[in-house]
């Protein structure tokens, strides 16, 4: 991701163009008509400026050279986050609400239906691409996640409630969902740093074997469990989830489809079938779409590669439906997630000095336009959070009603 | 529905048959095998009887004549159903008990594809088989139904409530699902005897226009909105939920769904769409499979024709996909509406000598067998019931938290 790629060079903000002519001011009026709905203004570099066709500017676009313009126009979804990171593109006012104002704008993206293809992510791609991300380094996920390194959804009972207090409300509603009981044993697939891992065993008396194929993860992980005294109720497992054995109660998993990919879904669902023992059940926490689409290509690139968002009835289908497992309660909440991404990335700008100083500008604009396109995309509605508690098709030990946070 | 049909003479009690063959004791080998793991014994008319494979019995299947073995050889699905019905085949000791064990021994029923094609049910099929199910006398109903005729899966805040107080509960649930508030305007796809409707109106204050195809149901809704004044504020429409127009706040919809048929569901997902306001948010409430599969034919033929129960997936993909709609939040109530089924067949067969005097005795055995199989099948999870809240995408008037009972 540092600036001496190619994309680094073509997307600089000190290449320099000639003043704007005919074709530039057309390209942007096409760029301007995409998100027409959406109130925000555009300027290229020599100051020519277009307004919003509905309503006064909430923010404006600053569009600093050609390659930046043509790059938007050609292929938006994969070049805006380009030449946003490396300074060709400027974002003035509400960062977020700009966002999710063009996200709400854009009724539907360009149709790349070769997107939806994608291979298998092999145990090789997978630990690469947990690598990629998992593995920038624990000192730079602590400088913004909460004090217990937890990287997904939190639940907030109120939208005033701290991330803090969220992230445990989250681990309990997920432990209250799967009804877990003292001295039940509960497989974790993609347990990130450890904290629900070590939440279960500590709160609810269960043992757990934890998978993660991130190593500065498990390492982090492990000291913690020993430090806290549960190294011998919880284990972590530097492996693949599809070599997971042994028979549990409950499968836990939070965070972690997201990077499976569609094509693995039903090895995912074989593996759920063959830890559940007859009255097991388990939850899924991950993010989602209410249509099948890819997800964006610039994420794919630069954070999430080999990473998949799908729409529920994928994961009905795909993952459930194959071994009869039985869906009991599915609950959305993207605005949580939508609020949980503006605490994250308040605290990402509050310590993006450090993060320059231990990276470079392009990682820091990179990982701000994530943290807000996420955030923007869970208030717009683009992406969804999916909790679903399900059980063993025609097993009765279920709860009789269900649980809130 | 009368015993002068053909299949009520082929299955007649009164059929006698030469006693059993080595061919007939080894057509019952067949059929026990195909159940192999239920412990039921099963006996034939001349007194040959087989014992389970395994267990002592918990009741038996007594056949009585040879049409009733060849029928149930051949196709169990279909035949079983018509026999038991004419009086061919009896259960003997716990009758719910002996077919959720077969159910659940069953792995896998005789797969017969062309059973998942079915016809658009066009409006004229869709009264005419509304009205065979619906318009069968209201006395008929309110001989088992709870107080306020609702004809759906309750909601039990403990398995000790009554009927009546369950069916309270649920209408409240749904109401509190989709947040409803005193002035908006609510549509009701599928309204019974109009509880639903005038409970809305009564208890939260809103405006409901509610359809329904049976012409008996409907007389009854109007005339009890008429006596409790408030037939100003809730209108019932003896028309096809296809024919909806206006704009709503909530659209509510509370088992109709198994009668729209999968060819017809992206039309109402189309009806849905069309009629809800900006922030809208709707309730399906419905019968559902774990996987996709064709309604029993017996239950279609006799007790519910065009019926079809979805796996969730296909509502999300031909309903709330097509359209942009935002699944919100899926409950999967399946073991009350075993407990709502417990009641009715109590109710059921304490009022069967009136049942007998309206209409006949095949009628009380297949309303019976109906009952049984359907508390058997929810028991057993061959079937599901699930309630899926909505909106539209990109709304964000949705709840912070939801709800439960």
């Amino acid at each position: 991701m540092r600036a001496t790629s190619a994309a680094g060079q073509t997307f600089s903000a000190d290449v320099v163009s000639s003043p704007s002519t005919w074709f530039d001011r057309w390209a942007l009026g096409l760029i301007r008509r995409r998100i027409a709905a959406a109130p925000v203004q555009f300027v290229l570099w020599d100051g020519f400026a277009l307004g919003p066709e509905i309503g006064p500017p909430i923010g404006t676009f600053v569009i600093k050279n050609r390659p930046a313009l043509v790059g938007w126009l050609w292929d938006p979804d994969l070049y805006f986050g380009e030449a946003f990171m490396f300074g060709a593109i400027e974002v003035r006012g509400d960062f977020v609400g700009v966002l999710e104002a063009a996200f709400r704008a854009v009724r539907s993206t360009k149709p790349r239906p070769w997107w939806l293809w994608q291979g298998s992510n092999d145990e090789q791609a997978a630990r690469e691409n947990v690598h990629h991300h998992y593995d920038l380094g624990n000192d730079f996920y602590r400088l913004w996640l909460d004090r217990e390194m937890v990287y997904t959804c939190a639940y907030f009972p109120t939208p005033e409630a701290t991330l803090e207090e969220a992230q445990i409300a989250k681990m309990d509603l997920v432990c209250r969902k799967v009804g877990l009981r003292p001295g039940e044993q509960v497989v974790e697939a993609g347990c990130g740093w450890g904290a629900l891992a070590l939440f279960m065993a500590r709160r609810y008396g269960v043992t757990v074997r934890a998978f993660n194929l991130s190593t500065e993860q498990i390492a982090y992980a492990r000291d913690r469990a020993k430090r806290e005294d549960l190294d011998g109720r919880v284990e972590f497992i530097d492996d693949d989830y599809r070599n997971l054995t042994g028979k549990y109660d409950v499968f836990m998993s939070v965070g972690m489809l997201e990077h499976v990919g569609k094509a693995d879904y039903p090895t995912l669902g074989s593996v759920i079938d063959r830890s559940l023992r007859a009255n097991g059940r388990g939850l899924l926490h991950f993010i989602g779409r209410d249509q099948p689409a890819p997800l964006n290509p610039w994420i794919r690139k630069r954070i999430f590669p080999g990473g998949y968002a799908p729409a529920l009835r994928e994961v009905a289908e795909l993952v459930f439906e194959p071994k009869g497992l039985s869906v009991l309660d599915v609950e959305n909440l993207r605005l949580h997630y939508a609020k949980t991404l503006e605490h994250w990335l308040q605290r990402f700008t509050d310590a993006s000095e450090q993060v320059r100083h231990d990276f470079d500008d392009a990682f820091v604009r990179a990982w701000h336009l994530y943290l807000a396109g996420s955030e923007a995309s869970f208030l717009s509605g683009w992406m969804q959070l999916f909790q679903i508690v399900f059980a063993r098709g025609g097993s009765n030990a279920i709860p009789w009603t269900r649980v809130i946070g």
